[in-house]
């Protein structure tokens, strides 16, 4: 068969990622962390390195300093004249880990986390069969994860494009600014997993995994309701808030007004919100994400 | 029998003050509902108001631009000419409320929210006789509100301080720069009640309140483990994590090292955290406020 992808062959350097924004402190303690006992990443058949990938924003503990770094990797404007911080940020990332590195980096991992209930989930870099595949594993380990998947682009804004292979690591709920132990133990098990996959899949070793992986694709962005100054006219109804990844049916609700009118859901068909009431995403107008929760065989899924 | 504190006549404004911190949503749109509904917070017996405190914070969606607003309101500084955004705003503030106001403020209310398990918290203002049965007839009608206490202080930074009478309102848990619409709701039936409260009083029909009120009195400030150069070295326990107001025993666990090692509370009584965990308090080197829980009989306390 032929897949959009290349082949894989053995991957040589894995990069795991924290920081990209600087109030997300889950990536951030556990890159500091991997930092300070290095032999926890690595493995036998490849090399680990980790990246503080904002450490202005980590500095200040706020998501970023000028503009938000994970809308930096677009490969027009990494060729352009950086403007900002975060553009000069993101072009040295890219030069480090894609132009200027001695060794390839096959697969990146990019720690973030969420306000919203989203539990584990993983953002794949690209729909490609190893991370299909890396995918059904996890959620076989764990059937708490959840993949999420965001309308594939040759020309991502997002720091996880910068490879094909692996993928953005979300965790939540927890505030910006907070270091949930929890969680912060949950995703560490998680990079484990992931690490312990790639060195059997480079030693030929990749375990038998399911026939088929959920994904929860997006197909709609959804703002708050607004005024004509932008102002928020309505909140996530209480019986939404925390329901990421629940069935909303149409007429369900899912705003409520400031003086307690209900707000339903105008769609006409089941979806699965995430991203919730995610508190970065008020300045990006999105109160949620809507998606499909899709069966995706893998039986016909090839790797070399 | 004496008190500290003056005689209460008949209350005669009222000011609902919210965005002390600007990433503290409910109490910003708390403010901005009355004042697009002003009649909710309006009674015959007195005037109400309302203050949003920190505009230009609630602008860029910080805690606050340059220091924090809410450690601005001592007198040596309030009488000092302003350096920073927030002490000229804390200035604006004391003048508009205490010196120039046509008609003083008797009470104030100020809305804030924390990253914290800790439901609904009021933190009295000062512990006036009047102020206790506040306290004690809401726990009377919602037996989840807390009473929280810090050290009175004739010198206080807190906005609170500007009023003996009332207290701030803290809503948890929710993020920063997260609207919660159940706490929002929450919030404002509590504002509510303490509408109606001091109405009762001003016409002589203050409702019965128990004899007694159940306070959590500050006793600690614990920080987290840190290393020489001020980076944590632990985070706080799982089995710790959202148990505000929960008791806590001598060798319980409290942090977590970012390699799984326990560091137990190695205090020689059982306290009552709260705080845990709060996001805008790692700056401050709190990682929670350790308690005492009291039982104060209200028998004694005397109002004109």
């Amino acid at each position: 068969m032929t897949t959009h992808f290349q082949r894989v062959g053995p991957i040589r350097q894995v990069v795991i990622v924290g920081g990209t924004h600087g109030n997300e402190l889950v990536g951030v303690y556990l890159v500091k962390a991997f930092e300070q006992a290095p032999e926890a990443i690595q493995r036998t058949s490849f090399r680990s390195r980790t990246l503080l990938a904002n450490p202005e924003a980590v500095a200040k503990g706020r998501r970023y300093v000028e503009q938000d770094l994970n809308r930096c990797f677009r490969l027009e404007d990494l060729n352009r004249p950086p403007t900002t911080y975060e553009a000069r940020q993101a072009k040295l990332i890219y030069q480090t880990l894609k132009l200027d590195a001695e060794l390839p980096v096959d697969l990146l991992l990019d720690l973030h986390s969420t306000t919203a209930n989203m539990g584990l989930t993983l953002i794949l870099a690209s729909q490609h069969p190893f991370n299909l595949r890396l995918a059904a594993h996890l959620t076989s380990l764990n059937p708490l994860i959840k993949i999420y998947c965001w309308p594939q682009s040759l020309n991502s804004p997002f720091l996880r494009s910068l490879c094909a292979l692996g993928c953005a690591i979300e965790v939540g709920p927890v505030a910006q600014g907070v270091l949930d132990a929890a969680l912060f133990q949950q995703a560490q098990t998680l990079v484990m997993q992931i690490l312990n996959y790639v060195e059997a899949f480079n030693q030929g070793q990749t375990p038998a995994t399911p026939n088929h992986v959920t994904l929860y694709q997006a197909v709609e962005i959804v703002d708050y309701p607004r005024d004509q100054q932008g102002g928020l006219q309505a909140m996530i109804h209480p019986q939404l808030q925390n329901q990421d990844y629940q069935p909303l049916h149409p007429n369900q609700p899912m705003f409520i007004t400031f003086s307690g009118q209900t707000i339903p859901y105008a769609g006409h068909s089941v979806v699965y919100p995430v991203f919730i009431n995610e508190a970065a995403y008020y300045e990006k107008h999105i109160a949620m994400c809507l998606t499909q929760k899709c069966t995706v065989p893998l039986e016909s899924v090839e790797l070399s």
